[in-house]
């Protein structure tokens, strides 16, 4: 198995991270996404999306998705338990909570980085003022997250679990705004520092320096 | 148990065909999003961000996300195989297919929708601009649908799955900005005649007069 990826971005993070949690090594491959290398046809033929991480099995089948990735790993690997969680309930708030940091979190961080970095305006339209919403609706999502670690240690099912990890990837990630987790969000604080002391991250981390 | 919904929604009527496939039955409550019921505190403090569908247990534990619903109503349903995949690689498969209809098709659908109609400018920072790019976004990602269908009857796996009717209810909802299929996208045009074909489809049907 491949696992293609470009290691600065969000996704190949949590999936690393992911890897790191269920101690699972899969030979990596680099992709420049920056320099455009996933939108030439070689890649392409790969990836329906032309999107990284993309795993590539032995036989040739090619799974995209970060999450879908961590899910077949997670499989074949033959673990006891899941992080994406044992019983229909504990499922369910799992699911329940990726989600929202997915859609509430991830997706206005995201946009917020395309859009107020212009960083890939050679291959898609930039909308400033959309950025500018999505940094706002990023900074208004956190309270939630902070109200649910004020009773719980970890995000969902008193777990740590996929939730947690993608959270993290994208609350790491946001330092390139420049943006902190604020002051008046203590338990988001306390659950960031103790999720930077997890084997799983410290290992994966590609820039200790950048992140003192 | 009790389904909290708005069935105008398309996350709504995927929670519908989905548990009409797994033939479930739940008591539903509609509310009125439009009219702000959902941001009022009583359902706020069901709803952690506020958001239907939302899945109140017989003991008050609240399960909100539509994916997060149906994992944990086919879950307790019993039900010999299930709509996310039961393989490792098929669960992998549709995962990988629901995410690419989930981030490149429906989150610039519903961008598209909410910031062209400022149907809740109410509520939140309209940007038409963005509305336009995203549904430029939103007819650009179809191609790449009609590519997987055109070797496939199904999105993934070859089989119906939470992939298929995340899409249907998107592209079904997009009638609401007058944005049908196009003509040169012959496989979707086929797999969305037949899957509004199903049982689970027809059944869930609000307004049979406006679908013709």
């Amino acid at each position: 198995m491949k696992l293609y990826e470009y290691a600065m971005a969000p996704n190949a993070r949590r999936v690393s991270v992911f890897l790191a949690e269920i101690d699972l090594q899969v030979e990596r491959i680099n992709v420049d996404i920056r320099g455009g290398e996933n939108i030439k046809q070689q890649f392409k033929d790969k990836a329906v999306n032309g999107l990284i991480p993309l795993l590539e099995l032995n036989d040739g089948t090619c799974i995209g998705e970060s999450v879908a990735i961590c899910r077949y790993l997670e499989s074949i690997s033959g673990q006891a338990t899941s992080l994406f969680g044992d019983t229909p309930l504990e499922v369910a708030e799992i699911e329940m909570w990726h989600r929202i940091v997915e859609f509430q979190v991830m997706m206005p961080a995201l946009q917020a980085f395309r859009n107020l970095s212009g960083i890939y305006k050679d291959r898609e339209t930039v909308v400033p003022q959309w950025g500018e919403v999505s940094k706002q609706r990023y900074l208004a999502a956190l309270p939630m997250l902070d109200k649910q670690l004020s009773e719980n240690k970890y995000l969902a099912s008193n777990r740590f679990s996929m939730a947690d990890i993608t959270l993290f990837s994208i609350i790491n990630f946001m330092r390139v705004l420049k943006l902190n987790v604020p002051d008046d969000l203590p338990n988001l604080q306390r659950w960031l520092s103790e999720t930077k002391e997890r084997d799983s991250v410290k290992s994966t981390e590609l820039d200790r320096a950048a992140t003192a």
